[in-house]
Order: C-alpha cells, then structure tokens, then sequence
C-alpha cells in the first residue's frame, strides 16, 4: 500500500504539504496542488479517513435517529437525507431509538466519540442538558422538543382544522377523531385543532374521540369503539395514514359505505393512502422535503459553525381522494 | 478534557497498559484491568473511537446496502440489523443505492477509507472483483451474486409452487402471474415457479403472465391488460405484497369480487399485506429473521476471520387471508 510519504517524495514536497493538499487547507499554490494530485494518482495512493478525522477532528458522517424505520413515515425521510448527506461525501447512520431515553443516551455517547459531524432527532425525549453535552450540531426533525435547537416540523393544528373544514365542506355534520398517542405533541395539536372546530356543536361529547397509538391494530379497535357509541357519526379525521387504513378495515367490517356513510381524511400522506381501497383522502406533509431541509440545515451549520439557524413549519396540503369523494356533494 | 497520561498516571501504569485495557487486549492482570477502569471512571475519561480505530483497524461500524429504503421490504431487514449491530456496540451505516453500480461503487471505495467492519448487500451488481477489492466481510441478503460471498435468501422456487398449489386447492383453474422485473432473479425463480406449474394446462400461453416492476402503479396496469386479454382467470400469483395491492384495486374496478371471482397471492409479507381490504394471503419471507442472520454472519466473521460462513436459504410460510379464502371452496 502506498504510502502519504512516497506521495510526497514523487511530488517533491513535504509530508504536510500533501497533507494540507488531501484535508483541503487553503495555503497550498495552485501548481504544488497540481503536482501532489497527480502523484496522488499515479501512486494509487487511498488517503486514509480515520487518520483524516483525527488530524480535522470530524468524521463525515450524520446521523438520524427515529424512533422506529418500519413506521412508514420515517423511511422516506430517511431516504431524502441520506440522498443529501450522499451529495455532500457524507457518511449516513441511522438508529432505532423506539422512544427510549437510555437507547438515545448511548447512541449519543458512540457518536460523540466517533466524532459525529451532525445529528437529526425524531426525538421527544432529548432534554437541553443532553444536547449541551454534544459538541456537533443538533436538528429537530417532526417533533419539536421544548429548547433552542432548530427544528423542522409541519403546522399539525393548521392541518387538522383543514381537515376538518373539508369534512364540513362535504356534508359531514357529526365528525369523530381518532387520536394519536397521549406522549406524543403532534398528535396533542391535530386533537386540538378537532376540538377547536367542534367545541360549539350541542352534540359533542368526549366520546367522540377515540384513542389509538398511531398503529393499524389500535385503529380497528378504536373505530369499533366509536361506531359502536356513535352509530350516525357521518365523518371520521385520523391522526395518521396508517390508522386510517383500520378506521376503513373496521367500517367496512360494519358494513359502513366509505365516502357515502361515512368520510374519512387522515394525516401524513404516506404512499399508503395512495394504495387503500378506498383511496385515502389526507394532510400531505411534504415528507422529502422535510428530510431534505433538516439535511441541509446540518450542512449549513457546518459550513458555518457561528451561524444561527432558524427552524422551519411546512404547511399540510389536501389531498383529496376517494374516501371524501361525494358523487352527490351540495356544497 | 482527560488525557490517557492521567489515567495512566493514577492507576499507577503505563500509558500502553491503559491503552490495552481499553482495546481489551488479553494480557493484563485481571487486578491492574480492575484498576485502571476505576481511575477512568474517576476522572471521567472518554478513550477516543477515532484514535483507536487507528490502533485497531477497525471503525466498530458496519453497512447496509439497499436499493431503496422507501421500498416497504427494505425497513424490515434495516431494523433486524440495526438490532443486532446495537447489542454488539457497532453503528450502522444505511446506502441507498438505486441499484446502480456507480452508486454502489463510491459508498465502497468510502467506506473502504472508514475501515468499515463489514458490509450487507442487496446487490444484484457486485462483482468478483469488487467484492475482492474490499477488505471487509460482505454477506449478501435477498439476492445472491454469481460468486463465493455467503448469502441469506429465501427459496423463490418453492414458495412460487406452494402458492400454486394452495390457488388450486381453493378451486382456481385459470391461474395468471403478475411478474416482477427482468433484471431481477428473485422475480425470474417465481415465475419459474409458477410456469412450471402450468405448463402442461391447454389453455395457457403467454398472455396468462403480464409484467409489473415490483410497484403498486404498474401492477394496476398490468392487471388491467390481464384481465382485457384473460376475463375468465380465476386466481393470480403476483410476484410481490406491493404489486398485489395493485391488483386489487383493478380487480375491484373491473367489478370482480376477490376472492370469489378471482383469488389473490403474493410473496414477502410485508405489513402492507395485513391492511389492505380485503386482506392478502401470502408467501411470507421471514424478513426480521433474515436480516439478523445476515447481521450475525457479519458478527460470526468478525470474531473468526478465518472461518467459512455458509449460506442461508429460509422457506417462506403461507399466509392464508381474506384474499384467497372462500367459504364455499369444495376441496
């Protein structure tokens, strides 16, 4: 294996010149540059990273961290970022947190010892002391958490009032929610903004929404639940895409016709709605382009270390699809 | 910050002794180990990974290489190693490779510099001579390449019969397949499967198998094709979860009730295959399990580089469901 110092020796300079050539510092003349490059080439010679990282103490690699990649809405984030960092000669690393503290704390204490350049977080637990500890820069991805990290994050209430209105828009008039895990913020902001378009209608009671954990299994269960208290509920918004396709399996199983006895609007936008029968009607969050932000807000922040940088909310959009699709609609 | 010379300096050993204690070299009394881990416990010393990658030659990290992690195979087996590296103290490393060679190339010639500890491929392109090039154990997983390198796959041949056969049990005599891609060996050993098993029917030829790309979109229009050509088919094979998805949604366009007019089976047992309506009877891969043998032949060849990993071939299981299940089938 060639050798950094037989690199120098055909290029005629010094070790640390080929150094400073390989860790691209500036002080180097164009034609040394050239020279070194070429030597570099013609020797084959493979710089070695690790001894790079100890000489520019950073290691070109980013993490993300999710609490699980077989959630359906992490993967395509995943894939946008790491379609990013690819861009940028980064190395991707992902871990599996499932919510738990003590996981995130000793993935946290690896990285930082691997020299971690970036750190994205779907994480609700990470506290100000914990991102203290770390010296390279945290963002937030999905979730906020209570601090002064950057974030990047959509309008949950914004969405589930839109939601609702097109519930409303349809013919709706008794409109049920099932909701997404008590820990969980997002899920706190798309009850609340149903709670908020609902608070003055005589006939709503609290059994009106129905808890699911943002899974499938729970949805069913929950839909039973409801349809069972509240047979004429005409309208259904869903936390998230996943449950709303058991909302659909439960219906159904109550020989409920989907749009006509019963509409339902989810939230996401994950290519599973696009493949239910009926097809989904929900609040797109832009999924790559959140991935793609939070990747290059890391970037940015390490370009220029000093720099503040500033979170970003992404709106919800509509997209309508079958199970809100009314042939007979009088608006 | 601590400096290995303290530890050194408080335990009352050599900086070497410290330094072999961490990278748990053999010789050292079991005493002098005891107290130099109290004296970095005291001064809260942290052994720098970057450093001891150096000393070592390995960087505790191992990768993953995928086409596409958005595609709902993939997180399964992402997660299944992910598991097994975090209980071995290694990090993972995710590369979406598109299936391109060029793509892959670079992550190799990348990772080579990290001293990567091992790399898991769904590759249909490594060669011989890549593979060699890289220092680094290298398990191939779902796909198998013409050469020496262990793999964990599945056997499509008999699976693709077992569907066959449990189609006929439930009565179907016209029998068609939604292939997967050319390219793809996986998809060629399942319609291997499936001619073979209706080779000698009278009624079969070419139009009786139409082409899907593994995707929801193109089985849509493949089955209407199908279907256009073959109204009388009675039960369909489809080559993978996500393309049966497809299948049911033109099926029930076209106004055939599933599984009366026509039975549905696919391959993987992806999650998708529980939630559609109705839900889909499959060949199911044992993809978690695949993924930690994968994951654990990496872990067995890092232990004895010497040894001679053996390839793993798993049965897939039939998955019956609402898809194929009629209630008046006369076996």
């Amino acid at each position: 294996m060639t050798t950094i110092k037989e690199v120098a020796q055909l290029a005629n300079v010094s070790v640390a010149t080929v150094s400073r050539v390989i860790n691209k510092v500036d002080n180097v003349s164009y034609l040394t540059k050239e020279r070194v490059e070429k030597a570099i080439e013609e020797l084959h010679y493979k710089p070695n990273d690790v001894a790079r990282t100890l000489f520019q103490g950073n290691s070109n690699m980013v993490a993300l961290f999710v609490p699980d990649i077989t959630n359906p809405y992490y993967p395509e984030l995943a894939r946008a970022i790491e379609d990013v960092m690819n861009q940028h000669g980064l190395t991707f690393i992902l871990c599996n947190t499932d919510d738990s503290y003590e996981k995130e704390q000793t993935y946290l204490k690896n990285l930082e010892q691997k020299k971690i350049d970036g750190i994205i977080m779907s994480s609700s637990s990470i506290s100000k002391q914990d991102a203290k500890r770390i010296s390279a820069p945290i963002v937030t991805l999905d979730r906020k958490v209570g601090m002064d990290l950057p974030s990047v994050t959509v309008d949950n209430y914004k969405g589930a009032c839109q939601a609702m209105e097109h519930l409303r828009n349809i013919g709706c008039r008794r409109i049920a929610h099932i909701r997404g895990p008590l820990r969980d913020k997002n899920a706190g902001e798309r009850l609340e903004g149903f709670l908020d378009m609902v608070k003055d209608e005589n006939w709503f009671d609290s059994t009106y929404v129905q808890s699911g954990e943002y899974s499938y299994e729970t949805a069913v269960q929950a839909t039973f639940e409801l349809l069972k208290k509240n047979p004429e509920v005409d309208g259904v918004f869903v936390a998230n895409d996943l449950m709303a396709a058991g909302v659909l399996k439960a219906a159904i199983e109550m020989k409920k016709i989907i749009p006509d006895d019963m509409a339902v609007i989810s939230f996401d936008g994950i290519n599973l709605s696009k493949t239910t029968i009926p097809t989904l009607s929900t609040m797109a969050q832009p999924i790559y382009e959140m991935g793609s932000t939070a990747a290059n807000m890391i970037i940015e922040q390490l370009k220029e270390p000093s720099k503040k940088i500033k979170s970003k909310v992404f709106d919800t959009e509509l997209m309508e699809r079958q199970s809100t699709r009314r042939e007979d609609t009088v608006l």
